[in-house]
């Protein structure tokens, strides 16, 4: 059976990404469109999901694009629906909102899945593999890109719900937390905030795994020239490089994984898999330490950002 | 058999608190204390949980009473230690920590009790069971005390992880979260920071439960005069009011309890029970929306503020 689904959001990583995701994938076809702007030829078009949903347009399963600012009532009203739920990262404007869409989906037995597109980079699971069962010394995340090549006239970012540099950051936490062999906690943090922006620009955060590991890790939003995201652990047995947002992977300085991206093509097979067993995914490791971050970071004011 | 108790911390809340509470419940006593600044009369004295631990001192379990931050590793030592561990609110400086300290004692078979002294509150279970089965219109919390009088000399509580006016406000979530049928999640906030300070003064919220049920809260720090502590809840059948911090009950007016505060005594009671019987009580949902309110609040620079 394919999974006919209503895409909610059509704006950048929609385009980019979902469209020839969904288009790639087996199991799974766009039925419908719900957006303020844009439709799509030869699709049914809504102006948001609830006109969607009263439609009557035959759908299975929603995913959201939109902006985490106000996805909450979105993702309630397609679970109140009956529709599994797929959520962009991140899956909500706070942590206690998107476990309330976990005990909804878990109450009505739907599918839900929450993104992390970063952890489908390939070098993720290798990297997870090869940390398995080895003497980890230190972790060190740098996280550093231009924020107005790649998020032109998205203000959402700087509001707050919006993260500003954590919303990328939140890529790096989805990987580390998926590759390292235990979990970790924040032990400090500071933040960078534009004196015009209300979601910092810049962060350096300290972190202790269970047994005591540092893993530190560097954003920034001003990054201009060479983009940088890139994390290194150093181990007893050699030092394993993430780079590429995760899609290469070296040890020692030896390549051994360098392949096209398909993160959104995983994401949405995954998806049909799900549905298919009647599972969820459904981690929120990657939002809680953000929310640490906010918590207990040190706020600084810095420059005022203009687009 | 009776819990042979380490008391870590000794400032004002152990002293005003948790030394009389210790000494009226049964089934635990005090055996030895770590402060870096005093100890009491005829107890082993420590200047601090490692040396306490170090020393072969017989306890079974041990209550952090220190400021929280600082306190995970205290946490992780007495649970490496093999002991019970019993937790002032915060629990911790973190969401993550305390969930790893939760791994930790659950891997040891061991009890942890992430206390919340304020649900202790003679009104709060009464009103509880008001509410169950209630059609509830809206809840509003007023929690507004001078911090001068509450917290003298308290640098701790300015400092990233201190929580400033969540101090006490996480009290009064605390309670909401225990008495509402369902759970909440925050849709807005702002936080005013004293120029010269790295937590907020004041704070106003906005949650909603997971049926839409709008819950306001406003936190302030600079109240003088006569001080709030009020939680009032609208029903179809009348309206329900906490005040005094949850020691005092009224339905439409008219007061259904007023009792002298016992809430410590209460959590050690309870402490002793789940020990005796090998269980839990471990409660993150307070800590979540203080999290959720610095990850989501628009922040806003007030005046400084001076001891």
């Amino acid at each position: 059976m394919t999974i006919r689904l209503g895409l909610v959001g059509l704006g950048k990583i929609a385009r980019d990404q979902h469209l020839p995701a969904i288009a790639a994938t087996n199991g799974i076809e766009l039925a419908a469109i719900a957006s303020r702007n844009a439709g799509l030829p030869d699709l049914p078009h809504f102006h948001d999901i609830d006109a969607l949903l009263a439609s009557g347009t035959a759908i299975d399963a929603v995913s959201l694009c939109t902006p985490p600012q106000g996805r909450f009532e979105q993702a309630r009203a397609a679970l109140l629906a009956g529709k599994h739920l797929m959520l962009e990262k991140p899956p909500g404007m706070s942590v206690a909102e998107v476990e309330a869409l976990g005990r909804l989906a878990e109450d009505r037995g739907l599918t839900i899945f929450t993104t992390w597109h970063s952890r489908a980079a390939a070098g993720v699971e290798p990297a997870r593999a090869l940390l398995s069962g080895k003497t980890i010394r230190s972790v060190r995340i740098e996280w550093k890109e231009d924020v107005r090549h790649w998020h032109p006239g998205q203000q959402w970012i700087w509001e707050p719900g919006g993260l500003g540099v954590f919303d990328p950051g939140i890529n790096a936490l989805s990987i580390v937390t998926r590759i390292l062999p235990e979990a970790m906690h924040l032990t400090g943090a500071t933040l960078e905030f534009p004196e015009n922006r209300a979601a910092p620009i810049a962060a350096e955060l300290a972190f202790s795994t269970d047994s005591g590991i540092p893993v530190a890790a560097s954003f920034d939003f001003r990054q201009t020239g060479p983009q940088t995201w890139d994390i290194v652990v150093v181990t007893d047995e050699g030092t394993l490089k993430l780079s590429l947002g995760g899609s290469r992977l070296s040890v020692d300085g030896v390549e051994r994984m360098a392949e096209e991206d398909r993160e959104y093509r995983t994401l949405y097979g995954h998806f049909v898999s799900l549905v298919a067993n009647g599972r969820s995914d459904f981690d929120l490791a990657p939002l809680v330490h953000v929310a640490d971050a906010f918590l207990l970071g040190r706020r600084k004011v810095t420059d005022a950002f203009h687009d």
